[in-house]
């Protein structure tokens, strides 16, 4: 019975089902709480950045990743490594703009929605906007100011869910990662 | 047994620490949202309850499981059955009661405290409560009922955490799990 440091055995993993009905129950408390979609969008952003910021150190760990300079790369390990840690999935980079400062990330499934229905009343509702702050906390850790949008979504008819990561600005000041 | 397409392979895991925070947004809420931890912790009871409700089904048809008669029994699909599959611990079963009504779930590990501190005037927030529901919802669906409750907890200075689960009476009148 013995489990290293009171922990599982790596992967330390939970079942997908209880993390998205666990997700849903936030969601729908945050519905029960605001008065607009705009408003649970923005709250889930927020918390998905204080999850974002706690995440980063542990996937930096893990994943024996180096900080990268290129935005490229960024949208590479994003999707390949980070998506695929965390939730099991990997999305697809696509879309990249001409300037190379934004791209896409397509999900042909994602398990937050799992299970899920949009009631019409909630048609600006971003369900999966947690991930949005994920991302820019994630990248902000690593001194990458990004803006992160979805721009469309299943659970709204749309063919596929995108989200959208739009490089801002190197942010040079801040304290390197674990060089404190 | 794959589901169906745009799913993940087998197993359909997501990270613990994922989990754990989104389970700790949710708790951060409630708080913020409702005047007592006794308030809180009911609305955590609740959350789960639903939650369990929907796991049964997805926990039958993947563990294999049959429907059990024996509490004892119950005791131990639970412990290494559920917790295993959902969770990826498996807590110890004990305490029994003389009269076989009542055990106990004792915890050496729970992820979702990972990170987690109680704040002192947070003394009586029973944190985890949502498996107290989620136990008491699954086991209703196959014609339980059972009060569920901590009675011990690591996060409140505790040696272990310890969740108590009691049989109430057998829900004869309800339809069957599967047989509507």
């Amino acid at each position: 019975m013995s489990r290293q440091g009171g922990r599982s055995a790596d992967p330390r993993k939970v079942s997908q089902e209880l993390f998205t009905l666990t997700y849903g129950s936030l969601v729908s408390q945050l519905v029960k709480d605001y008065e607009s979609d705009e408003e649970v969008n923005k709250q889930l952003d927020k918390m998905g950045y204080n999850i974002g910021i706690r995440l980063v150190e542990d996937f930096l760990a893990r994943s024996g990743e180096r900080r990268c300079n290129d935005f490229r790369e960024t949208a590479d390990i994003i999707a390949k490594s980070g998506f695929k840690m965390f939730l099991g999935i990997t999305p697809t980079v696509a879309n990249w703009s001409a300037a190379g400062d934004e791209f896409s990330l397509i999900f042909d499934n994602n398990p937050l929605t799992d299970f899920v229905e949009l009631p019409e009343e909630h048609s600006q509702l971003n369900y999966s906007n947690i991930l949005c702050g994920v991302i820019r906390g994630a990248l902000e850790t690593v001194q990458m100011d990004v803006n992160v949008r979805f721009v469309q979504d299943l659970l709204k008819g749309d063919n596929q869910t995108e989200l959208k990561v739009k490089f801002i600005k190197r942010l040079e000041d801040a304290v390197p990662a674990g060089e404190e």
